[in-house]
């Protein structure tokens, strides 16, 4: 594994063309494109990293993957009356199928539903206290108390995140948020903030590789049943409307962020983080697809093999 | 694995709800809708069934996988300059999307994607020539050289095809049919007429469980690369805008016919067809979709757990 | 007057440029795009001409105001439940409307529309007898006997009319055509055709002048209170996603047609009919708009000042 | 004259179907559906009234024409870079069009381009300026001081306007507002709810009648063009996607407000206000409407007859 990991970023160093970096969120728009990092853990245990694993980045929508798991422990099923399961076949910031289904989003992986997630998980509770149960279970999940929020990320999300507080207003027409939106976007942008490793995000998503217990600590997270239905959202709508791209080329159940990185589980195999700030036209990572696309070529990971 | 299936089967056969039979097509819409079947392939040959699993009915959309399968074949990558590959969102016979993006279909198993599908492998011949050859395939890859098309469905289905040659003239209005529309339409609606039984469904998709290769027979059909990538386009859009609730609930690529069939992969252990033609509000068959959640409970074989 | 046409011709023909002829029927796309004639008919019985004037051109969707006109005889406001009578906002021939609304075109004007209201004035009739009723209708209100079909015109439209024929199929889909897509579309495609020079098609909108009669013959031809209205559909949808723009600038209920003709009423005033083949990118004569324009400026007929 | 507007009156308040009053601004709920008035202001400086035709009201969006005028006014043409002048199609809050047109509002009458003309008129100057400016406005056009606004009104819609807050931001998000997007919205709500009386609002609306001069006053509002564009707009857009009914209808230029005014201008003869606080389906007044169809079948005012 090992040497795979070295080929891969060998390879993808030398590679030219990166994509472009987020330009909508300043402080995202000043990160060194050049980057490259990538992480597996296994299922037993061991972990493997090559390039910058140890450096940290904004996870950005990677979050959503964490919220959604929290809203399912706090309500169960009552999830799925704030948010469908379906693909949108829309970038990550269309309103257009809010509107034609009164102000539902989707999918929790959407911008608009990762915001509806966001205030059922607040439950009449501040920001500030969503926001540390949040990062509690994140440091939970991967096992490292370090994880913190980059306040920097956060108000620059907020100064420009007017496309985020469309959606979000958009909803609360219809009714569908229970908490002001001031309040849920500003806990919405802080979560999209928080700052990990490749090494900690795939320490974080190993519950999900088998079958809800994290097989580092033996703890269970979350029911075998719920981790193979969050695995099944992440290959449905992980990567928005390039989600079928992303399953045709790697074939995982992933989750990207506009900072670059992605998260991707093998039933089973092993969790992997990786990133790299340059983007593709629809805004997921585009050394760390190729990376994985790599990885999964050279280990036969994919779900639709064998 | 008998025994699964009969407590399936046995199950099922008392549930009051079976959905709706579909009514657009006048020659479907006779079909008993008490039945039920199913079979399972593995991978190591043998075969189960259940139900009414020797009873022949309409493949409609399934074979969808077969004629994607022969395009890949014949033309590669180019195919994708034909459809696309992601999700739609949208019901299988929407044009909204067609018109939002010239013509080309979001995936080659939305009705406009499969016509266009269907388009490009005629290559010039005639609509008897292309059915010729899909059956032929058809047969190939089930072994089973009795299969044929329902002449009477075909011809059900052209009567009441209007929202087909919608689609169909649409995109011929974009320059990107190469046949006359009638033509693909008479192939598309005879090609979807194909009547198979459970057993020989299951058969016809044990390539897709093995990396390519038809266990049963030890013929290659397609590269391993191709048979997951058919898979993920199995998964992403087999069914319709009930894809995401199919990937949640059974958690394996699948293929819906609104005939009431349903073809799944579980990669590495077996292909299942199951049958019943009671459909849920989308289209896909009700109790089929059940039968598919109970069998993967009861084998775990979700490609999302291990 | 006539000096008002005189200027107007003679600084128009100075133009460079005079927009594009329309492509998308090979027939028309020969038509010398250098041509210019208008011809205003006054409330008073006199005509004044100027430029080519007396040329036949195909007047394509300026029928669609005889074609409704004829169906309000008929059916009266039954024909409200075949079509609506709001501006789209979408192009002539968008799809997308007709989708989201169950197959009812939102107004007569656009192409959906006048599909539809072409079968409804078919009544069981062949496409033969409902032309030669047109036909007839035109001859009548423009007092002209000789005005006729150009069946090379209507033939050139039927071989590359996929788009009408995917709207016409839309409809059917719908079970809102009674009548087969084919003849619908026959039908439809040779109205289109019809061949006017500016003279006559003046001649053929004095009734809309003179609330509902011919003042020339004295003869009415509706109430005035379906003149006033078959006015304001021209107002609100004669231009397609131009019709704003139109009533911004000229002021005056109109129809265009992609021959490039314009039939404009002045209520009280004048019938108005102007022909350039170039369009502009919406579809609407581009020199015809800024003739009315000059003319409208020059007599102070818009409707929106007095 | 009046005896038209007391038999108009007479007939309506025997109305039983009245409509429903606007329910989401909370303020208007409260509005006693039994009233209705109408004011009728010639051309020769004669005033007519009957019914409530001294109460005050909330204008609502009629004061979009007013903003509209001031913005003309300032910017000129550059006005039409921010918005457009094309009927949208769809409902006056609809957000889809914005999406698919990259932010800029269809035409400056739906609530988007209106909060667009709001902003486009500030030029850097606080609410409060902005407001002063625009209450001077219609209190020079009304030739009444004594207009105001409703603060109570102003606070309620401001605190139900999350759908207005939504296509606020989302135009931010394209980069067309110039300001704040609260100050904006503030704005916004404030000048929609000027109070005015049915007889003040037809005074308001005299300048539109004679060609852009207050023949009250013999004060020049607007060049004579730029009076007959502004009717265009208010017979293409006034009344979101129910303008087409309206112009079928009234056939005069009108605009509409959800507190159940209307402004109507029969150019040439008159500025008539009438006010009924039930709405139509559309959100336009259901007795105001019937009240101007009568009027004009009455008076022969339509601008599609003579």
């Amino acid at each position: 594994m090992q040497d795979i990991l070295d080929d891969i970023t060998a390879e993808l160093l030398a590679r030219e063309d990166r994509g472009t970096v987020a330009q909508y969120i300043p402080e995202l728009a000043t990160v060194d494109a050049q980057q490259f990092g990538i992480s597996v853990a296994l299922a037993d245990g061991r972990t493997f990293s090559a390039g910058s694993a140890s450096t940290l980045f904004s996870v950005q929508s990677i979050s959503k993957v964490f919220t959604l798991t929290i809203a399912l422990g706090k309500l169960g099923d009552a999830v799925w009356s704030r948010v469908g399961r379906e693909p949108s076949g829309d970038p990550f910031n269309s309103i257009v199928q809010l509107e034609h289904e009164n102000g539902k989003p989707r999918n929790p992986f959407i911008n608009a539903g990762a915001i509806a997630i966001v205030d059922a998980i607040m439950m009449g509770h501040q920001p500030r206290e969503t926001l540390a149960e949040i990062l509690q279970f994140v440091r939970f999940i991967a096992n490292d108390s370090s994880i913190g929020i980059d306040e920097t990320v956060a108000r620059s999300e907020l100064k420009t995140g007017d496309r985020n507080a469309s959606l979000a207003h958009f909803m609360a027409s219809f009714g569908r948020l229970k908490h002001p939106v001031d309040k849920v976007l500003g806990t919405y942008f802080h979560h999209c903030s928080i700052s990990m490793t490749c090494e900690q995000l795939a320490q974080a998503g190993l519950f999900l590789v088998a079958d809800g217990v994290n097989p580092s600590t033996g703890v269970r997270v979350v029911s075998a049943q719920r981790a193979r239905r969050i695995n099944s959202l992440m290959m449905m709508c992980g990567h928005y409307d390039g989600s079928g791209e992303f399953a045709y080329r790697v074939g995982l159940p992933g989750k990207s962020g506009v900072g670059g990185g992605i998260l991707a589980i093998a039933p089973g195999k092993g969790s992997i983080a990786v990133w790299s700030p340059g983007l593709d036209h629809i805004g997921n990572s585009k050394l760390g697809t190729e990376a994985l696309e790599m990885l999964v070529h050279k280990t036969g990971w994919s779900v639709f093999g064998h």
